[in-house]
C-alpha cells in the first residue's frame, strides 16, 4: 500500500535526490506523492509534480504563480504561490514529509508539516538551529516522528543505541573542511564566489557549498546535533576529515564508538529516512577500502574557521543567539555571493551581530524567532554597509 | 541483585580481562563466581579463584590437581582436575558463561554451558569454527543467547540491526595484518617463533599471536563469522587495517557501513557482552583521531597468506572440512613452536592435509568432530615427521 509523502523544497538537491529515491523504491506504487513545492524554478517544479502525481504544486515567489500555472495547465495538479499557501500545503496530512527548503524559510512551512504527526524526514537544519526548543517541543506534542536527513545527523541516528542512551559520552560530526581547508587566512581573504561553491566532495547547492567552505555548514550541524539529541556543549565534537567517507560517530562510555560510513551520496540516508526502520536497496556506490587506501583526520582550525567558535557559544547560550547566528549568516553570505563583501568578512560580521544581540532572551513563539532573525539581518545589513563605505 | 558467572579459560588473556571487567562493574555486588578453569598455571587459578569467591576451581591438567588443591586449601573452594571435571564444573547452571579456553580444548566445555541455556560470551572460536552447524543448533535447542568475545564479531553484533538482517550485503571483518604484514615469502620463510609472537597491536596469549602472523586467525574468524551471523562465503571480506582501530564493518542494501571502532583493548568488547544490552562505563583509552591522524587499508595477500584460501574453501564445503583445518593448524602450530617446522610449512601441512581429508561429510555429532580433528593432527604429524627426515 502507498504512503503519502510531501516534498517541501522538491527542486533543490535533497528533493531531486528524494525523487530518485522514490524511483528506486517503487515509485507511484509505493509513495502517492502529495506536494511539491520549490522556488523560482517552475519549469522543473512542473515536471516533478507531473512525473510524480502530485496533488498540488507551490512556488514559494509570488512572481512565479502564472508560470507555474501555465506549465501545469491540463494536468489536474493544483498551483499555488507563495508563504501562505507554502505553509497551508505543507499542513496537509501526509504520512512523510521530506522537509527540504535551505536555510530559516524553511523553519514555518515545516513546523506546520510536524503538526500533522507524521514522520518528517528534516534537512532543513535551520529549524532547529534557530527554534530548537521550540520545534522539538512541538515534534514531542504533535507526537511526530522526526528522522535526521543531513548526512551527519543520519549516520548518529543509525548507531543511536535505544537501550544505552545514558552511556553516550560524545558525538564525533566529521567534516571534510571544505575547499579551503589547508589555505592560509590570507588565502582565504582573497576566494572567490566560485571557488567557494566547489565542494571537494558532495555536490551541493550554492548556499550549502559556501557554508562548507566558511565551515558554517558544520556550526549548523552541531547546533542541530545539541537539538535533535539531546546533548551537552562538551560532548559534540568536530573532527576533520577530508574524504568524508566516516559521516559521523558516537562514542560510548565503555570505549566503542560507533561509525557510518558510506560513499559521499545523499541518496543513502535519503533513503535511510524514506525506508526507517527498514533499509532499502540503492544503486549507490560500494565503498572500496582497498582503493580508498586512507582515511585522514585532523584537528579544526578555529582560528580560520570562527564559525565554530560561534557555533560553540549558543550551544552553551542557548535562547535566541542560535537565530541570530542563523539569520546573520544567511545575510552575510548573501552579501559574499553578491559581491559586497569578502568571505572572511561573513565570520567577522556573524560575531558582531552576536555581542550586539545577545540579550534577546528565550523565545516564547516562533513569532519571536522570526524577529530575532529579521533583527540578526538589519544588525549585519548596517555592518555590511559600513564595510562597503 | 549479583549475577552468577562462570569464567572458562579464566588465566588466559580474555580471563584475566574478564576479571578486570568485573572489578569494574561493581565486582562481588554484581557477578557471583561460580566457577573458574585454567591448565597449568594453578597458582594464578587458585588466586582468582579465592579473589573472585569462586566456587570451585578447575585445572584442566591432571598432573596439577594436588598443586591446586594445596593453594586453595581452608578456602572453603572446591579443587578438580582434568576433562570431565572441566565439564562438570562449565555446565554449572550460571547465568553468565565466559567461554574463553584457547583451541579445541574449549568446545566440549563450551557446549556444556550452552545447555544451561543462559548466555554465552563466546571467545572460543574453534567451538564455530569446528562444529559450527552442530552448536548453533545447541544454542538454538537450549534457548541460549550468544554474544561473541572477539573484537571483530563483537564489533560486528554491536552494529547489526534486529530490523535490517535481510539488508546486510557483506561483513568486512577487519585485521591488522600481523607481524609480517610486509614481509616478503622469502623473509616469512626465515621467521622465529619470538619474532612471530610479537603482534603489532594487541596483547595476547602465544597461540593467537602466532595464529595472527599466519593470519590463520582472521582465517578462523570468517568461519566463525559465518555460522555467527548466518552469512554466505561472497558475504565475508577480510580488509587489512594495520592500526587495528576499525574492528570490523556491516555493509547494508542501501550503501551504508556501519562500524565499531575503539583502541585495542579486549575489555570493551567483554564489558559489552557482560552488560549487554546496555554499557558499561570503563577506564579503557578513549580513541583520539587526531593524535592517530589516519586509518589504512589494503588487500590481503593470499600468496603470503593462504590461511585466507584454506578458510573461504571451509567457507564453501562445510562439513568436516573446518575440523579439519583447525586440527592441522593447531597440530603444525605446535610443531613450529617446538622448532620442528619452518613458518611457512604451517599453512603448507594444513593444506596438504585439507586435500587428503576432504571427504569426511557433515557430522551428527560432536564425537565425529573430535574424531576429525583427531585424524588431521595424525595426518599432519605425519607430514611433520616426513618433513623432517
Amino acid at each position: 500500500m502507498a504512503r503519502t509523502i510531501s516534498i517541501l523544497g522538491s527542486t533543490g538537491s535533497i528533493g531531486c535526490n528524494t525523487l530518485d529515491v522514490i524511483g528506486h523504491m517503487g515509485g507511484r506504487e509505493a509513495f502517492d506523492v502529495v506536494t511539491v513545492t520549490g522556488a523560482s524554478n517552475v519549469r522543473l517544479l512542473a515536471e516533478q509534480a507531473k512525473t510524480a502525481g502530485a496533488k498540488i504544486a507551490v512556488t514559494a515567489d509570488d512572481d512565479s504563480y502564472g508560470a507555474l500555472k501555465d506549465a501545469l495547465a491540463g494536468s489536474g495538479i493544483e498551483a499555488a504561490a507563495g508563504r501562505v499557501a507554502l505553509i497551508e500545503a505543507a499542513s496537509r496530512p501526509a504520512d512523510i514529509t521530506m522537509a527540504a527548503i535551505v536555510g530559516i524559510a524553511g523553519l514555518e512551512p515545516t513546523l506546520a508539516a510536524v503538526r500533522n504527526g507524521g514522520t518528517l524526514a528534516l534537512a532543513n537544519k535551520e529549524s532547529l538551529v534557530s527554534a530548537g526548543h521550540l520545534f522539538t517541543r512541538a515534534v514531542r506534542e504533535a507526537g511526530a516522528t522526526l528522522l535526521p536527513v543531513d548526512s551527519e545527523h543520519n549516520a548518529i541516528f543509525q548507531v543511536l543505541e535505544a537501550d544505552s542512551r545514558d552511556a553516550v559520552e560524545r558525538v564525533i560530526l566529521t567534516a571534510s573542511g571544505g575547499p579551503f581547508r589547508t589555505y592560509s587566512r590570507e588565502q582565504m581573504a582573497l576566494v572567490t564566489v566560485e571557488s567557494a561553491r566547489a565542494h571537494p566532495n558532495w555536490s551541493m547547492g550554492l548556499k550549502i557549498s559556501i557554508d562548507s567552505a566558511t565551515m558554517f555548514n558544520k556550526a549548523l550541524e552541531t547546533i542541530e546535533a545539541k537539538y535533535l539529541f539531546d546533548l551537552q556543549s562538551h560532548q559534540i565534537e568536530v573532527l576533520v576529515h577530508p574524504q568524508s567517507i566516516i559521516h559521523s560517530m558516537v562514542g560510548y562510555s565503555d570505549g566503542s564508538l560507533l561509525a557510518q560510513l558510506g560513499p559521499p551520496d545523499m541518496r543513502t540516508a535519503i533513503g535511510y529516512c524514506l525506508a526507517w526502520p527498514e533499509r532499502v536497496r540503492l544503486p549507490v556506490e560500494r565503498l572500496d577500502f582497498v582503493a580508498l587506501s586512507r582515511l585522514d583526520f585532523e584537528a579544526p582550525d578555529e582560528e580560520r574557521f570562527p564559525s565554530l567558535g560561534l557555533a560553540r557559544n549558543v550551544l552553551e547560550t542557548g535562547g535566541l543567539s542560535g537565530a541570530v547566528l542563523n539569520g546573520a549568516k544567511e545575510a552575510t553570505l548573501e552579501a559574499f555571493v553578491a559581491g559586497h563583501i569578502g568571505f572572511l568578512a561573513m565570520s567577522d560580521i556573524v560575531g558582531e551581530v552576536m555581542v550586539g544581540l545577545s540579550d534577546l532572551g528565550e523565545p516564547e513563539t516562533i513569532g519571536a524567532v522570526i524577529d530575532a532573525d529579521r533583527q540578526a539581518r538589519m544588525a549585519a545589513g548596517e555592518l555590511i554597509a559600513a564595510s562597503r563605505q
